[in-house]
């Protein structure tokens, strides 16, 4: 049986270092850790996690419960808390609560679902996680849904209270840098195509694009803010109205792509061209953004980085339970392509 | 302290039947699952998983390496493990191999990160899981890939030797089906366009795709198969040169959908109409198929199903260890849209 030391050796580091790699207990630079893991797997050495955890009180190990692995934003912000975990010598458990299908697009109806969370929790509570990321799969309010927890809970892309740390992106910013966009390539008339009316996405982003249109003094026509709801039909139909108004637009900020591509539909039944009689724009810079014809140009959400700075607020608490909460807001960025 | 003698007075079962739902050591049904899940959330009951682990000797803890959680196929085939194994009380801790960049569409070079995935797997290992599923981002051969180990490992979207258990999809079968699908609807000049050559998916959905032209005894014109890297660019610019041919295609296989939206944009530079001047088919169900206009016939994957059965099968070893290797082949299914 190899042991710590045959690592140690093998690797040309001391045993301290091998502990600190396996045990996540400091930070090793990645050549290193790669070094270490390497002899790991040359020498078989199996670190008897389930003994050490025993003595040390600790697992090492993460829970990440996750709305459902499948929406959206889940796998890229999961990849991102996996690598900086797994880094650091954290395993992560990822649970699962099945939200796709049950929420659908009604993201705001989560409350419903406070039985289902709870358990999740409990589940990676009994086996014994040092703490819990909660991935939403929508940005929003989620503080309210939790029983109290003796555990360190971090929220990503998703809202707590001042007392919770939570990692997510802004909502009001991203929008206010859309509609500067559009009105910086002298667009004056923009009209708006909002999510669901009481989504907390719809009303950050609406208020983000009324105050981009304020500050540059520019009025918004009656008729100009309308609500789909995330789908792409609705950006279909409501293009339509828009076309059919005294004033139409010249720009149209669509809350999402998928009602940013039904938005194209209508523009090409109408035979308008883009960008020439008409710019569009969209969020989220899903895969067909790319792939509209002409390229959408649209706001990339920063995934990766929610995950990776969850990774680490999680580790932080952790180690140091009387660090202050935090509150990470994460810029977003504009992809422009071929649309305005 | 709550023990397993609350958690089965509140919910009206036996403990035995607690034990059951804790350590998946006996399928109960649902109903009674979240009757005994919701007591324990109700009287905080945290089983020792540590301590008990140490007496079993088992950890109730499956290992998932995925090749990339971002990987197209990855997010349902995790979502469907995570499903099945967790209704049996198993949990699994995810591991990434973070390949998706590295490997990008070149998913051949995976004898590359031999290391890597072996990396992983002594990671997983050192974790204590019972068993291991590996999941390809990419259906091909990688049985020479792992070191011999102790534990149980399940192939899931890939596959084995006859040694092994893998879960996977017919190429085969489905581009077999989907040609004649195009010549019941009367094609008979049908061309493909293929992804990077010495792929495992083209080589097998080529084959298929030659068998149906064979048995409907249809020609396979100079210039009908022809090869792409998996790319709209490649798409587009094949479709150009198959709109070049003496004798040009009335139907065209995209042996993805990516290919297929390049193929939709020649199409429409050339002016010509889908389905009636051109038939478009594609592979894979990615979301674009359902937005491109008209929207697209493809395959879908039967990616959620591949995850449930690797989960079962695992399971299964574990709890018997002399059964036999299984290959398991499940059938994808045509998603017919507007392209044919």
């Amino acid at each position: 049986m190899a042991t710590m030391k045959d690592v140690a050796e093998l690797a040309g580091v001391s045993t301290a270092t091998v502990s600190h790699v396996v045990n996540g207990t400091k930070k090793i630079s990645p050549e290193t850790t790669e070094r270490v893991l390497m002899a790991i797997a040359q020498v078989k050495y199996t670190p008897n996690t389930v003994a050490k955890s025993l003595r040390s009180g600790q697992t090492n190990t993460i829970g990440v419960l996750v709305e459902d692995i499948r929406g959206l934003p889940v796998p890229e912000i999961v990849s991102g808390i996996e690598e900086t975990l797994s880094k650091s010598g954290y395993r992560m458990i990822l649970y699962d609560l099945h939200l796709l299908e049950k929420l659908y697009n009604q993201y705001e109806q989560i409350g419903a679902y406070r039985t289902r969370i709870n358990n999740g929790v409990n589940l990676l509570l009994s086996s014994n996680v040092d703490g819990i990321i909660y991935v939403g799969m929508h940005d929003r309010h989620l503080d309210y849904l939790f029983d109290p927890m003796e555990r360190p809970l971090v929220f990503a892309y998703s809202h707590g209270t001042s007392q919770d740390t939570y990692i997510t992106y802004s909502n009001f910013d991203s929008a206010a840098v859309l509609t500067r966009h559009l009105i910086a390539k002298g667009h004056e008339r923009i009209a708006v195509i909002a999510g669901h009316p009481h989504s907390y996405p719809t009303t950050k982003r609406m208020s983000g694009y009324q105050m981009a249109m304020q500050e540059a003094r520019l009025p918004i026509w009656d008729g100009y803010i309308c609500y789909g709801d995330w789908e792409y039909e609705s950006g279909l139909i409501r293009t339509r109205e828009l076309l059919a108004l005294d004033k139409p637009p010249t720009a149209i900020f669509a809350m999402n792509d998928l009602m940013a591509a039904g938005c194209y539909h209508a523009l090409g039944e109408a035979g308008l061209s883009i960008p020439k009689d008409m710019a569009v724009v969209g969020f989220d810079n899903r895969e067909i953004a790319r792939y509209l014809q002409p390229p959408l140009t649209t706001v990339a959400l920063p995934t990766s980085d929610i995950g990776v700075r969850a990774a680490i607020h999680i580790m932080d608490i952790i180690s140091n339970p009387s660090v202050k909460p935090t509150r990470e807001i994460i810029p977003c960025s504009i992809i422009e392509r071929c649309s305005v």
